[in-house]
């Protein structure tokens, strides 16, 4: 698998990089004069959770970076219990890659991580896009015990992919089928792959969510100050991070434009990725000051 | 002016077509593969009040059909109080053109006819654009007296496009600037223009605006029904009809994508009218049974 052909999540080689005692697990495959895209990854998931029908077609004008945080997959170190700790090893990983601006896709997780970073270092991310996530002082946030989800969780036959599509994608026939084949792709690599997060995963990422429940100050006041132009995606029927998140991610935020899909749940952008990955390239391909595209 | 060369609202023919006692006054203009778009009007819009930049890009691949509904600009009739009164006109009009079925691109008070259409003649709209409007049930429609705009229309130094201007754009210099460029687009059309709607029109279309407030059964189940692809737009500062008609509309709505645009009021369309047009566009030339696109 020489890396200069790898231009898929499918075959791209898992690589690895030292800074400090961390050792970060990361993946880099694509090309083209656009700004590289940095991908940060949903609760509990992997460099393999990322659908190679969304990351793929991005990966055709630009380089995709997708990135495994302290202590998930193959990252060595401790899994931080707050976005802010998080958010740290994103940027020291793009310091050892002496990447200081790119553009950013955060789904969920990766969604805050995104918005912490933007408020910490406003130069870092030109353009961000934000699926099925959530300001911090939003609400309804990955409660797992919640009446909707709490049955899929404590579903013995519902393992692994199997539980993956329950959870993100909505109860019609359309979505699940969406959701099948979705899990379908994640299955087409075979080789090289990560270890599914474990418990301490989990536990240690639901602390950060439940952190980020609580207002920082004047509830949303933080987000008046990200000024790039920035792309907000949620499923109507997200049932992990309701989509009124997004409302008001995108009504408080400057220069945002939001997108919304029907018929769908957390994982939208892969039942859509026909959709997303067309308008996600139209987004990142604008040199405009305005989120307008 | 001969008609087949007529591709914009700034030179389009106003035609006229009688049916029954009323006659309609209406332009048709642009040409293309595509299905004819029916262009239903805001509260005391006239056939004038499209803006080209938004309609001429549309007719390049198909005819854009602009229309004044009775007792509006020069079409003759008494304006009718409730919604499903005004969408008896639409049909009437579109029966004498023998328009069995087109697109259509509903504004504010344009929007909810077209919901009201598309709920008693299922068959009659391929795919719908609403913009900056509301669902039967919704809140806060056009409520001019609340403290937001009551001092907009008492100020005597705003009439006519100025009014518009502070109406339809968010306050920020930016849209403001943008709603500046909207006006002067609008008075580019030097001839054949329509007269402005007086205090009768604009009463009798409150009371359809506050009929409409009023569910009809189970608020929103209505929209369960309606399952053409549907595009739902408006600007987050809207305060004419408030974006989380939108939010309800696209929630409820089976088979819609939501977008909103930052930094803009009820006139977003206008204000992105590049993005707007290009993205309606793309919905429009859409031959999928979804709404994504």
């Amino acid at each position: 698998m020489p890396e200069s052909n790898s231009v898929s999540n499918v075959t791209a080689p898992t690589r690895f990089i030292q800074v400090g005692p961390v050792t970060y697990a990361y993946r880099r495959f694509g090309s083209g004069s656009r700004p590289p895209l940095l991908c940060l990854q949903h609760f509990t998931g992997t460099l393999d959770n990322w659908d190679p029908a969304v990351t793929d077609p991005l990966a055709r004008e630009r380089e995709v970076i997708l990135f495994d945080n302290a202590g998930i997959g193959r990252s060595t170190g401790v899994v931080p219990e707050t976005i802010s700790g998080m958010s740290q090893h994103v940027k020291a990983f793009l310091e050892s890659l002496r990447l200081d601006s790119c553009d950013v896709l955060g789904f969920s997780l990766g969604g805050m991580i995104a918005q912490q970073l933007a408020k910490d270092q406003p130069s870092l991310f030109r353009r961000m896009i934000l699926v099925g996530t959530a300001p911090r002082g939003g609400e309804d946030i990955m409660h797992l015990n919640k009446p909707n989800l709490a049955p899929i969780f404590a579903n013995p036959a519902l393992q692994g992919y199997a539980r993956l599509q329950k959870l993100f994608f909505a109860p019609s026939d359309s979505s699940q089928t969406a959701g099948a084949a979705f899990v379908a792709r994640l299955a087409q690599r075979t080789q090289d792959r990560e270890p599914a997060a474990g418990p301490d995963v989990a536990k240690a990422q639901l602390a950060a969510f439940r952190d980020w429940e609580h207002a920082d100050g004047e509830r949303f006041a933080d987000l008046l100050k990200l000024r790039q132009p920035t792309l907000v995606v949620n499923g109507v029927h997200d049932e992990l991070i309701p989509v009124k998140n997004s409302y008001w991610l995108s009504a408080w935020l400057p220069n945002a434009v939001l997108m919304t899909y029907p018929d769908s749940g957390h994982g939208s952008l892969f039942q859509f990725h026909e959709s997303f990955t067309r308008q996600a390239s139209a987004f990142l391909a604008s040199d405009s000051e305005s989120a307008a595209f």
